[in-house]
């Protein structure tokens, strides 16, 4: 079956985020990223910046945090109602157009639809290291600080709402390494995949 | 830096095996797979039929046999005998020419040298029971087990000699669902990369 949705998810540094947005322009569709976030404001009743902060990533405090945050008399925690949220806006925008969406795991929301081709991008340590200081001013200590910390709050979000494992093959269609292929070889590829 | 290696790591059942064959045909390049068991078994002096059974499966008895398998006064295992064997001889093949390797942790060996393209092929539970049961004349319920239990020992094997984890999109360049894909899409991206 054709795809008409592509969800990438992505290693921090990796470049996922810029290989979508360019991904999206070329074959003229939709893409969802940060404007995704009014959207789950919008459904959940939470401020931007609280969704800004807590859609993607788990808390700060760590997977733990989930199973013991503060729930409401159903038995749901804040961080279980944002995401309930993104889920419907997700499953809303794949039902109405053709869209790259970025992270949120639309992969595993999306993962009873035939359209979807699911993307995963990585790389490698060096090139990472070299995007992120480059894109947020900072220092390399600080650079693998920071990936390695976005990339452990992605990876407990995702394993603790989809049963699955972050960075595994298997939840992926494909998954590219951006550090050895390339930019351009990624979006060649995805295209190629949707075509 | 130009690919001339390709290592194909892969799921039992997912066609990765056959994949790989087509692309060194189709690039003209040499194929290694069983035919790399009768040069182990020359390095290592054990016969062809044990290499078989060994070099790439984990002991039937599980990953635990490793560990405590019996060791000669070197400390090394029957097992790490055949592996050492197999690291140097495809250690080896890689020095010689343009190739495809076939599993053998081939992926982790080379991690050294910057000219290798390491795929891994994986896909969906339906399509490699059909594809089991049509190559093996099984029925469904011994295909699934023969799947499970293949991956399960190319898993234990892979995990104790890499210390990386068998099926983590970080491994490889390439990881692509042979599923969703289809075989011709997936030997297409693999010859776009080498190119």
């Amino acid at each position: 079956m054709a795809k008409r949705i592509i969800t990438i998810s992505r290693e921090f540094g990796s470049g996922g985020r810029f290989i979508g947005e360019e991904v999206a322009k070329k074959l003229g569709i939709a893409y969802y990223d940060k404007d995704i976030i009014g959207r789950i404001a919008e459904q959940s009743g939470f401020a931007p910046e609280y969704i800004q902060e807590n859609a993607e990533l788990s808390p700060k405090k760590g997977l733990f945090a989930y199973a013991f945050s503060g729930r409401d008399i159903t038995g749901k925690s804040v961080e279980d109602m944002v995401y309930e949220a993104q889920r419907k806006v997700i499953l809303e925008i794949a039902e109405k157009e053709s869209c790259v969406i970025i992270g949120r795991n639309a992969d595993f929301i999306l993962r009873d639809r035939a359209d979807v081709l699911n993307v995963f991008i990585h790389g490698n340590m060096p090139e990472k290291v070299q995007r992120i200081c480059r894109l947020y001013h900072v220092t390399e200590a600080d650079a693998i600080k920071m990936i390695n910390d976005t990339n452990k709050r992605r990876r407990a979000n995702y394993n603790f709402y989809t049963e699955q494992k972050w960075g595994m093959a298997e939840n992926y269609t494909l998954s590219l390494n951006s550090s050895v292929l390339g930019y351009d070889m990624c979006q060649k590829i995805i295209m190629d995949c949707v075509k």
